[in-house]
């Protein structure tokens, strides 16, 4: 076991790989929920867990899960984790890194006991690829995975209860998935999978918030004609005023400081290279931690897709497919992270988290941080995902001091805490 | 046979929708290059011809053809008439108007003798519908009809030549399908297939020319990545490009008379409503009655797409699909045309034909005119494609005035017309 922290981080990077090779599909990274690699990744860190005296267990919906006893057995208690699931043909670090990290951050502890427990957790599922919708670890955790979670199926007909089942695990045991009663709060590292902090040249920063987002579809209809016997302006041209939107989406997006707004997919038909477009379907992913703000911007993009088709002669219609609020993190546990930040002796940039997280999910319940790492050339979900040794010897020290920090803090380890979300205040000072 | 030319319209309206009953398919109108329907066609025209005491023949392609013989045996010859197939669910006037146009003035005019003979034709294939290339029909009269052409298969293998077999003709008489060595023009009516006379409140105009077009596939080339996680001015989004490069299009062929310009098909990779678009194509169509100024145009959009990448960190390719250079009608049949028009009592409206035509083919090797009719709504393609009885009346009236003309043209019925090409030139005064 390294002693210091390079080494350490040097390890931290050689396990991710080593949990990258148990992979459902060869020569590329893909592990769904409680596929068979699962397995593999829950008994290699069950060996890095061993000598620390320390004996994970899994739970009912597959989330390994590994308590460090505090120094009394009603001791608080810290919630500590990612997820190991991840999308095909993915990186070694995305969700991964958290979990690696941890496991350091309780070998460089070894055998000191802090006053608060330590719940060690390895989400089986955050990505949302096997059943179509994302977080099944970490709902369990809460107590928010019910019955019509588990009736989904995936691409082969099987329900998540059925593959539950499969892995050998109890569907019934789910109650026991809880947290555990005395968790004060979770802590989330991750890779930042954007390019905010290589382009400051930073190693990590704290997640403030994580973004709100609208998906929505827009259907432009316009006149299908003939290419060549159709003057210009006799036409009614779906594309043309599809693409003056887009050109007007991200003009708005640039304007406005934190939103992002994204038009990824886009149909024409006929879509025949000499006849003009009649209908196009454009989507729409726009991002901001502000929920009025990304209210107020979405409602100018709407009216902005009204001015430039009836201008045209074309109608428009939208659906809206997603609609989440924006989720803020703990606001003094995310003092107390860049506090430590400062401490391990780096700036603590704070920023917003512009994808979805765990730590989403467990902040409707307790007190929640996300600690970034900077994504070398802001790659992710693809094999060339990266993650810098000095960045992750970075996250080691910063939560070194932040375990330091918490072990004398009155406020997390007393008991007037809230036992339900209202994260904006409690640990406040 | 009606006499008077209301009557004989509203007969050539429901000839054409008697032709539009022999289809391939059941309920729509699909006849394509010697499919079992186009034997009832010709067996109908040719009931028609009948009692004018004209036999057709089908040459070797299937054109359907019939000499009605002039005054003298070695009279010129007036080539007239236009195509038989369809593209799949089409209207019922698209070429078979001008046929059926032809036969009513074959009426109108029998038993008199003209000085000259006229050549009645009812090509086989002008729509490129069944060996995805067009002009089968017209290409055999001008003797550019290939052994690459017979080689060509549809979507079933077989070949040109192996329909031609099938349908009972003999690939060896092609020659035999070349046009009457004394013919002297080519006349053809068709519908508009655009909104132009619609517009302009007129039921009838002369071709100019037919416009030369450039078909392009253009394929800009950004970087994929996290529509939450990348800042706005951090993206090298390909649609965005695209879009931008789109509205330009539209714009600079509003700013150019008589050009028309399409981007009809775009397709974005990886297409997801969560991901920054990495790679999109986009197809540009850009028709124009003058080769230099769609050459010009070209070269401007080209170089504003040069422009917008650059500025956007994209970059941008294209593709040459088509190149095809513009077709002008012989000048003085033209104006011969037009004459018989405002004799006929019309304002005769010149325009350019933005969609190719037998004429563009026949032009090659004699000189021809065509004359478009109103087509109601621009709508053709399209089972809802229609005429007005008193635009195909306005045409027949055209048609009587025109033949009129010709009867006395000393240059149409002269001998010293090139016997090639040249179009511009002959027939002028």
């Amino acid at each position: 076991m390294p002693t210091d922290l390079r080494a350490r981080a040097e390890q931290v990077v050689q396990r991710c790989q080593t949990l990258a090779r148990f992979s459902e599909d060869s020569g590329t990274i893909r592990r769904t929920f409680l596929s068979a690699p699962m397995r593999d990744c829950h008994r290699e860190i069950a060996a890095w867990l061993a000598p620390l005296g320390v004996t994970p267990s899994v739970d009912a919906v597959g989330n390994l899960r590994a308590l460090c006893p505090g120094a009394t057995p009603d001791a608080p208690c810290l919630l500590v984790g990612s997820h190991l699931d991840t999308v095909p043909n993915a990186g070694s670090f995305d969700g991964i890194l958290g979990i690696v990290l941890a496991v350091a951050v309780l070998e460089s502890l070894h055998p000191q006991k802090l006053p608060f427990a330590i719940d060690l957790v390895a989400f089986s599922e955050e990505e949302g690829v096997r059943f179509g919708f994302p977080f099944i670890g970490s709902l369990a955790l809460i107590g928010r995975l019910d019955a019509s979670h588990l009736a989904q199926r995936d691409s082969r007909g099987i329900s998540v209860r059925e593959a539950i089942e499969d892995f050998g695990l109890n569907p019934s045991s789910l109650p026991r998935a809880a947290l555990h009663p005395n968790t004060r709060a979770f802590l989330e590292f991750h890779i930042e999978q954007g390019p905010v902090l290589e382009n400051l040249g930073l190693p990590l920063a704290v997640v403030d918030a994580i973004v709100g987002q609208s998906r929505l579809e827009f259907h432009f209809s316009g006149r299908a004609n003939h290419a060549g016997t159709t003057p210009m302006d006799l036409r009614h041209d779906a594309l043309a005023a599809a693409a003056e939107w887009i050109v007007a989406v991200e003009r708005e997006a640039q304007r406005v400081p934190g939103l992002v707004a994204t038009c990824g997919a886009i149909h024409a038909d006929p879509g025949a290279v000499n006849v003009i477009p009649a209908e196009v379907r454009v989507s729409l992913d726009i991002r901001h931690a502000s929920d009025a703000l990304r209210a107020q911007a979405l409602a100018k993009l709407l009216s902005f897709a009204d001015e430039i088709s009836s201008r045209r002669g074309v109608s428009v219609s939208h659906t809206v497919l997603l609609e989440q609020r924006a989720v803020p993190m703990n606001r003094a546990l995310c003092d107390q992270a860049a506090q430590a930040i400062l401490a391990a002796g780096f700036t603590p940039h704070r920023m917003t988290s512009g994808a979805g997280h765990d730590a989403m999910i467990l902040a409707e319940t307790v007190p929640t941080a996300m600690i970034f790492l900077r994504s070398p050339g802001g790659i992710s979900h693809d094999p060339a995902e990266s993650v810098l040794v000095s960045d992750v010897e970075a996250a080691l020290a910063c939560g070194l001091k932040l375990f330091e920090q918490l072990s004398s803090s009155g406020e997390f380890l007393g008991h007037n805490l809230p036992s339900k979300n209202n994260q904006t205040r409690t640990l406040r000072e």
